[in-house]
């Protein structure tokens, strides 16, 4: 049987550009990541994995023009959107780096012998160790931030693992170039190529989740293929952790006061967070609770004419573009939803913006209307109306887990005991792995506070995959029991060559190192 | 329907004592789970939390005559142990109390707002909130440690989880008074009682897993039951994490020095670790490795000499005693097995300990003799004869995950470098959690750098169940971006006024409270 061809297709048009390689069979796969394994060694040393982190940033910002144009040949994202892409990128290894060399994600602990506890305590140190390779799947809609050279491969590696990338069908031509520049980064730094390998092909990510050397996996895409790669990675006879960003609705409440006080501002901002990329962001506002009433209906009247200016524009490939079309018409027809403007097919190629409306007391109890409460991938948000506070409760308590939640209030309901505002907070709170107020979810700061995830479907797990922490997803605990100082790694040992921050006997030490 | 009943029953006489509950139906399970989940808004007192630690530790140690009593008479563990167990199990509540006052479980980091990067950070603050209702399923071999009171319990309380105990039918008894114990240490401290429920049934405890409130589990028992709760956590509509201790074999590896230097002191050092409490310990070295020749033979004939001096014992239960009898005839009859004490049944209630022989290169490939490499419970352990360190390794990596890993060396072998010391700590760390040298693993310090989970079936997580980190399992994180300081819980404000440990733009700060 013929290997199946692997095509770069562009969006704008539909065509096929160029066959950039083949989908790997199982043979295939099961070589790569042996492949992967056997740099485990040489990935142990932190000194080379910070180097390869920063070699790799300044490689892929060299090629920068040349990764933009082949990025946008494959998804339409354009030059401006991808340029900041991969700026975030590559400053994303960069932090990465840094927590490498700063070392406290080690979470060294030590506790001398204790000889007057009962029973005695012996001499206990433990750090954290590499799980083994990491299987990561890209994401279609962020070639480059959640792809080959993003978080997933940018952690795994920090965290001393070897990374099998499984490519995204929508960008075959730029995952292969970002994988060839990862490598030559390895080469340069006097790592194995193979620190970083692809490949491609929907077998291939299933069959790569199953590798028995597989240890752990990060994900980046749909709840039904995330879900299916879960219930495999569950399912094995030797389970692993799976990291999954399987969907979002990031719903966003709007108070009355706030939609009194800016009802246009609002409009304006909410059509541009949701149309920002096509509405292809995850963290797309998808479920906006709009108060009934004048102030609301200003809002939405800012809404229309900002969503109004926008144009048509290109999905990431053709079946997304089909299913918004399709996703969009199937919630148009439920009773009482309106659309103020249709989102829906652009052209033959294209998509428009739009957004529907419904009153948020038909969405309080089971119904049809729960598919509203899923995500859909596009420009288009669901509109909500409410007549009470009560009634946004009773909206918020039937939501899945979400990416975002977004608080806007008008000036002084932070401050006002009386105005609801804590309340609403700790009702997004449980909804959310991070918690907005008077902003628009879309842009995930790459800084060591985010936190990018949250419950499921938001994550299938409780990590982040976008920030510091995120390197704690491919690390287990090791603890040396009475092992002798020749025996146990220089950042175990009491003199601490390395000067890392540890907790000793109970206490937190700083580091000392420069 | 008549309930279920639930006997208390006697193990050294197989006799039932008393009739102590009911199983619980699944209408009673929904009931129970809610009635704790409604508690969570009064465990997010973090003061509430540390003093209802320290009050359910004070008192089960008041009613600590009683408990022993109550526990001897369900597991017949004696005395000696439950009072040892007993105090292990009120010294980690307040180890957890003090985790909960010191803070850094919070992992609380501030980002604050950077309008000089690009594109500009907004303000993010992110700590760790609790998960919600956490389903604690309890051991057998431990009634106190790892069950009601145990590790599980305490670590969710202090992260603000309230806890759905299921009780162990081992010692439903016991279950039911340390539930009564913790429940009134609750209402002592101003808590809801409910912040701790009990429940009896196998049927119950698969309802408890699957319960759409229950957002977390941790489970101490066998591979098969575990397995079972694990994959009906994966299989949920919204997956929870299930940490999970399953099996471990806790190889042991003497080196050919080693015995040569103290082939007697660590035959009977042996002999007292796989024997302690009938063997009936899930860190029991149940794998040794010993070479062959004459400092082998003379390690073997110390270990015969003390296992034959320990007296037939009585196990949790007869259903394990049984599985004992059969596992280790089963093991014995396999090809080149030899038992020089014959472990098995010692009498009509009791079992007799002994250990198995088998030449290490049996093990080196795929066969029947792969049974040596599941744990068996009891007072037995196999002991694999090699005549190389190659044959150790080949050995090495064909075991499952395990809780411990333990290498004996003699005097000098850590510091030489060419006496292979080094090579087989590395093989034996991807093996375990903890890793000892020259000591035997079974006794588990409740110290802050336990390390007490590992590679499965060992554990279905990356996680501890022992130790101050076990605290992160009942956790996620939740970043707050843009948030006024009014709404703001205190932890995360700039004058912190609880004084925690935080990370403030990417720098360590150390706590300032007392």
């Amino acid at each position: 049987m013929a290997a199946a061809p692997v095509w770069s297709v562009d969006p704008r048009t539909g065509k096929p550009r160029e066959q950039v390689a083949v989908e790997a069979t199982a043979e295939e796969v099961d070589r790569e990541v042996r492949r992967a394994h056997a740099t485990r060694p040489a990935l142990a040393d932190r000194t080379a994995r910070a180097a390869l982190l920063r070699t790799a940033a300044d490689l892929l910002d060299e090629s920068g023009a040349y990764l933009i144009e082949a990025a946008d040949a494959e998804t339409a994202l354009g030059p401006v959107r991808l340029t900041g892409e991969l700026a975030r990128t590559t400053a994303q290894l960069r932090a990465f780096a840094e927590v490498v060399d700063e070392g406290s994600f080690l979470d060294v602990r030590i506790d001398h012998a204790d000889g007057d506890r009962t029973p005695p305590w012996p001499d206990l140190r433990r750090w954290k160790v590499p799980l083994g390779v990491v299987a990561v799947y890209s994401a279609s809609n962020f070639p480059f931030a959640f792809s080959v050279p993003g978080g997933d491969t940018a952690s795994a590696l920090a965290a001393g693992c070897p990374v099998v990338v499984k490519a995204h069908p929508d960008h075959p031509a730029t995952s292969e170039i970002c994988a060839a520049t990862l490598r030559r980064a390895a080469a340069q730094v006097g790592l194995p190529e193979d620190v970083v390998v692809l490949v491609h092909g929907f077998e291939a990510g299933v069959d790569l989740v199953r590798h028995p050397l597989v240890a752990g996996a990060g994900f980046t895409g749909s709840v039904r293929g995330g879900r299916a790669l879960f219930d495999a990675a569950a399912a094995r006879p030797t389970p692993i952790p799976f990291h999954g960003e399987l969907g979002s609705l990031n719903p966003v409440v709007i108070t009355g006061a706030a939609a009194a006080e800016r009802a246009e501002q609002l409009g304006a901002g909410l059509a541009g967070s949701m149309t920002l990329g096509e509405g292809q962001f995850c963290t797309k506002p998808g479920f906006v609770l709009v108060p009934a009433g004048d102030a609301g209906d200003s809002l939405l009247k800012s809404l229309t004419t900002a969503v109004s200016e926008t144009e048509p524009g290109v999905m990431l490939d053709h079946r997304m573009r089909d299913a918004f079309v399709a996703g969009v018409r199937e919630r148009a027809e439920l009773p009482d939803v309106d659309a103020p403007i249709t989102p829906g097919a652009g052209g033959e190629h294209t998509v428009s913006a739009g957004y529907l409306t419904v009153p948020a007391r038909r969405l309080a109890a089971d119904g049809p209307h729960d598919l509203l409460l899923e995500e859909c991938f596009g420009p288009v948000t669901v509109v909500a109306r409410y007549d009470s506070d009560a009634e946004i409760g009773a909206v918020l308590a039937r939501l899945p887990g979400n990416l975002t939640a977004t608080l806007h209030l008008a000036d002084g309901e932070a401050e006002d005991a009386d105005s609801g505002a804590a309340r609403l907070l700790a009702e997004l709170t449980p909804l959310a792995g991070r918690v907005l107020v008077n902003g628009w979810p879309t842009g995930v700061a790459v800084a060591p506070a985010q936190q990018h995830g949250g419950p499921y479907p938001a994550s299938t797990s409780t990590s982040t995959s976008v920030g510091a922490t995120a390197i704690e997803r491919w690390l287990r605990p090791v603890t040396y029991q009475s092992t002798p100082a020749a025996l146990l790694p220089p950042e175990l040992r009491d003199d601490n060559p390395a000067g890392l921050p540890r907790r000793v006997d109970g206490r937190a030490e700083h580091a000392t190192a420069p």
